[in-house]
């Protein structure tokens, strides 16, 4: 039976295997330290604690970028609240001049394109962690976790754009298991997921499905279970699990590099 | 030996390839069409007279994007020869005003980091160019060759960043070879190669060797073959084999996409 014990962690283990992962990678690209976009939501908050868990709050480097009206005061105040708790530098940059400045420069910029704007606003702050990253001589460590990374709830080359990602083979489910352990603020833990790109934005809202059915439908999927099989454990229509399988299919193109032709028989 | 003739590319069937590969992907994602970001260089050159040749100019949008006192009239001038040999819409977008609002928004901006600040620059046309394609519902094809792709001489979710690469498998000189073929303007094909993120940049420069002889040691530590070996057949000190090794190798993590810590001892 698909059922949530199957997606129980060992969250003490595996905090120790992501403060090796980011500690090994960090020594082998001989930088020093780390940066962590955090937005207050509950995979930012968890990273950072990951990467002040393996190197120290030292080491790290929290940016936080607010836009205007769109960024809740209450996640401000959590980012505040996380990263005093962590000991943890952490930098605040408005992005809305950046955004000014794109929309001045786009003949095609439309108001009402929420997702278009979307990108921009993910990549803005993709381009903002990186030149932290490049004059701390660090590198960027990502939030995706693997609900978003399979269902390709990201924007590719924005917020899905890291070195290291410690918790994108964890379910948006089991990653609340990891907050927990981590001592994450139960405010954070419990607000709705969002994106944070417009006013409102809920993650369940827009995939249509609660993440305690949607990572069991992933996880079924991923055993190689049946549709049908998958639709009539969890009580759910079969048509919503063909739906994640297609939008599982549909973002295969966030999750790999650019295709490359291979030359080959063109060679003399 | 190594030679210039292991090099040689049947730009004809080349051609063939390149254009069934791009209009294989453009109907597989069940997009309209494409974006190509353009420089006046010979990479973004060829690869804008591959898509217009697959795809037909209608179904092709081209984007320059230069900056200030930064581009040379020569390369806007080339753009729109090119251009309009091809028939292509070429939209011009000046990136001052997003790199100045970056500028004001960044703490650690420091105007001396040629860098640093050329990611930023790459960063935006990247975001841009995206923006083209999200609107057009287009795929953004990448202008990335071979030598640059293997040296990591590339902003990473930069100029790095695309759906498509059709000429990442070419090293520099087969584009050149490729360039004549398309009837690309020997002005093009004929100008030092560079970034075009300052003044004055120059690729060969930056990377202390010609593509010439950079394209074969590529080639040859590809065949597997001895970096002395490499080094005599190339009359070069194999100390500048070894450092074009060691360049691929520490850029490796530009070719790859995040790396993921994958969830299997963690789980009870």
């Amino acid at each position: 039976m698909l059922s949530k014990k199957y997606l129980l962690i060992d969250a003490e283990r595996f905090t120790e295997l992501a403060s090796e992962f980011i500690s090994k990678h960090i020594s082998l690209s001989g930088v020093k330290g780390a940066v962590v976009a955090v937005s207050g939501g509950i995979d930012s908050s968890v990273t950072l604690a990951l990467a002040v868990r393996s190197l120290g709050s030292g080491r790290v480097r929290a940016v936080t970028m607010p836009e205007g009206d769109v960024t809740l005061r209450e996640d401000i105040t959590d980012v505040m609240r996380l990263t005093r708790m962590l000991n943890a530098t952490c930098d605040s940059i408005e992005i809305t001049p950046a955004l000014n400045a794109f929309k001045s420069m786009l003949p095609l910029y439309d108001p009402s394109d929420l997702i278009s704007n979307g990108n921009i606003k993910a990549r803005v702050r993709m381009t903002l962690a990186y030149h932290y990253a490049n004059t701390l001589r660090s590198l960027v460590i990502g939030s995706s976790n693997k609900t978003e990374w399979l269902t390709g709830y990201f924007t590719k080359y924005g917020d899905g754009a890291s070195d290291l990602m410690p918790i994108a083979d964890l379910f948006k489910t089991q990653v609340r298991q990891l907050a927990k352990h981590l001592g994450v603020p139960n405010r954070i833990i419990e607000k709705a997921p969002s994106a944070r790109l417009w006013p409102g934005q809920s993650t369940e809202g827009e995939l249509g499905i609660k993440f305690e059915i949607l990572d069991l439908v992933l996880h079924g999927l991923e055993q190689g279970m049946d549709v049908h099989t998958i639709a009539n454990e969890l009580s759910i229509e079969a048509s919503t699990v063909i739906r994640v399988q297609q939008r599982v299919k549909d973002n295969e193109h966030k999750r790999r590099l650019p295709l490359i032709l291979r030359l080959s028989s063109a060679t003399r």
